[in-house]
């Protein structure tokens, strides 16, 4: 017997029937004696919905009444989900965040976490009680009502998680599990049993959007394991995300390849290689709130030196007029842009003890005559920018390279 | 400068234009240096939704779970024209019942306000923040939200407005006051310009469904000042419901004709004349939630008796099979029903000094010829129960015999 929290995503919410199969899986779970605390996000599409409304009112939504309004949503899950928790024949009690209660710092739309109490959840599950919690929200120390942004949902399960010492925390998804790459793009792709927190991030960040970042981080921090599994299958274990020593030896040395492919490359060439000249140049671009990714600068020649760097693709526009005004203010050369770009990597913690993975990587692009733009490595990951015609070749050869469709024995 | 409480009903605020309009008028009354306190409906046609969507997972949804989702109706609107007050430049703020908080029992979907904290809303007030609350609900002292009921906005804002001792609470509806009569009848009909609590909760429960009931004789208990205005215009005081001692002397005698046109009668004849049988015959009705509304017992001859009584006319099947086990169970002779009938009711605090009201009405009637099959009084109101096809004819020549087409001087 165990204390298991669930979270399920909007899509899994969509609609009452599936709100329905949801109360069935967790009843199966509360049939087998687990203790369960289940979180839900909003109905898909309801949070659009609402932000939408929001801004036929106000242009700019005050984020603090924007926070009040949004929050609805997920409310209304938990009440539909309790109500179908009972249909089945379950004792089940809906909290909201204020309720139960989720404590955050005050940044509307984007609060953080500080503390949660679990007295009234434990009460509840020591009754036999199964716990429904609306992601996404908490209250602040005045009582105001506040949202944890975009993917809080995944959060709040962590942190029920974490403040709970539950045995696992299980994200129900539309997928059944983290695989080795994209299977729309590799047919051999295989699911991971078990991939390590840093692996995950790695993976998350470069655009496997199976979890969020911040949830992932938040679970390694407070080491909460975390299951990634499909709500809509009955069957399958899902992909645990767990740590480094729980892996077995003989997990290979890639765990996957990951890829993104909105990406748009610039390169300010014949800037004065001086001190300070990476802020000189990103400094405005990061004030127009544009991410930037991917940062390279080579050795200066001659004094000179060119400056490479990656953002999102549909930043493209804005960010060539920024860099027009920065080349003149500060006497580059030239400013290159390319908006059709992708970026590959592998990521594996085992490359830290072995050698040879880059020189692998290198060779097997090189072999299809795919030109590597751009390198950027770190411990556990080697990234290479890439013409966007060349991704699903590139993630291809790499997959089988790293013998990725191979199963572990 | 006055404290004031708005309440604004669903259509009212039924979209994002009719929300930027309400703040327009929140605004005029800021300008004038009021303080404002605010409390909304759920947009229409939103509780609605979300009740269907309940049953849809639970055909009957638990009490408890249901209100947490039919409370988010009322949070969005809250949100939304807190958002519209700030873009009209006016400090606003929202608060759910619970962050008011609005103390209720724990009878969820119909529970009774026990207490309101007023303290926050007065230090808004100070600052010069307009103040906006979610009616229909409120919190238990186990921190469960809970819902009103029906109408449960209006009761909401009485109990601010009592709560805060403010001058005045206004209504706004899609009327414009209260009329003597409905215009769609007789188009002569007048708004009027002060009516009394007791008049009020004759003519609500009568039909003239401008106000629940409940609010009213809440208001009247609290020493509450009520308007009722129309949201939808921009001229007019409304109608002031308040005591017997702020009317004029000069106010006529008849404030009002109110009729119900749904109603059903049922007479049992020969029922045997001994203690005991109006409740033999109106138990088992009772037993079934069927709202009896008027009853009558004659005065018995030769032992047996005759015993009449009013049910909505939706009811009228169930309560013919309830009666035909009554009929048999204590030897009536015969029931009776007919599903076509009508009440009217004149209605006013001037007829406890004015004798011959009651002659007046029949003799109207009667030269028109239009049969009274049922007749019951109270202090403050004379009401007949007619066939339902003289129904337009009764009530426009109970308002001429009674000059309420004559404006008072």
């Amino acid at each position: 017997m165990a204390l298991i929290v669930q979270k399920y995503g909007g899509t899994s919410v969509g609609n009452p029937e599936r709100i329905k199969n949801v109360a069935k899986r967790v009843a199966r779970a509360h049939a087998q004696g687990h203790k369960l605390v289940v979180v839900v996000s909003a109905m898909s599409g309801e949070t659009n919905r609402l932000v939408a409304l929001a801004k036929e009112v106000q242009a700019n939504p005050d984020p603090r009444e924007l926070d009040v309004v949004i929050s609805t949503g997920e409310q209304v899950t938990i009440g539909l989900l309790s109500m179908a928790l009972q249909a089945e024949g379950i004792k089940a009690r809906s909290y909201t965040g204020p309720q139960v209660r989720i404590l955050t710092d005050s940044s509307f739309t984007k609060a953080r976490i500080l503390k949660i109490d679990e007295d009234r959840m434990r009460r509840d599950l020591d009754e036999g009680c199964v716990v429904v919690v609306a992601g996404f929200q908490g209250v602040d120390d005045a009582g105001n009502i506040t949202t944890l942004g975009r993917g809080g949902s995944d959060t709040t399960g962590v942190a029920l998680a974490a403040a709970l010492h539950a045995d696992e925390c299980q994200i129900y998804t539309d997928v059944d599990g983290v695989y080795t790459t994209d299977p729309r793009i590799v047919p051999e792709a295989r699911k991971l049993d078990r991939i390590t927190f840093e692996e995950m991030l790695e993976m998350a960040s470069l655009g496997s959007k199976v979890l969020q970042t911040r949830s992932v981080e938040f679970a390694g921090k407070y080491k909460v394991r975390l299951r990634v599994l499909s709500s809509f299958q009955d069957e399958g274990e899902g992909t645990l995300i767990t740590f480094e020593e729980d892996i077995k030896m003989e997990q290979p040395i890639i765990s996957g390849i990951a890829f993104n492919r909105d990406e748009a490359k610039f390169t300010v060439l014949g800037v004065p290689d001086r001190p300070g000249i990476a802020y000189q140049i990103l400094g405005p671009v990061a004030e127009a709130n544009i991410d930037v990714d991917m940062i390279i600068q080579n050795v200066g020649q001659d004094g000179s030196t060119d400056f490479s760097f990656t953002v999102p693709r549909g930043e493209y526009e804005r960010a060539t007029a920024i860099l027009e005004g920065v080349k003149t203010h500060m006497g580059a050369r030239e400013v290159r842009g390319d908006r059709t770009m992708a970026k590959v990597s592998v990521v594996g913690v085992g490359m830290r003890s072995h050698v040879g993975i880059a020189s692998r990587m290198f060779r097997t692009l090189a072999e299809e005559g795919i030109n590597i733009q751009m390198i950027s490595t770190s411990e556990i990951k080697i990234s290479v920018v890439i013409d966007e015609k060349y991704l699903e070749l590139a993630v291809r050869v790499l997959h089988k390279a790293f013998e990725l469709d191979q199963v572990v024995s």
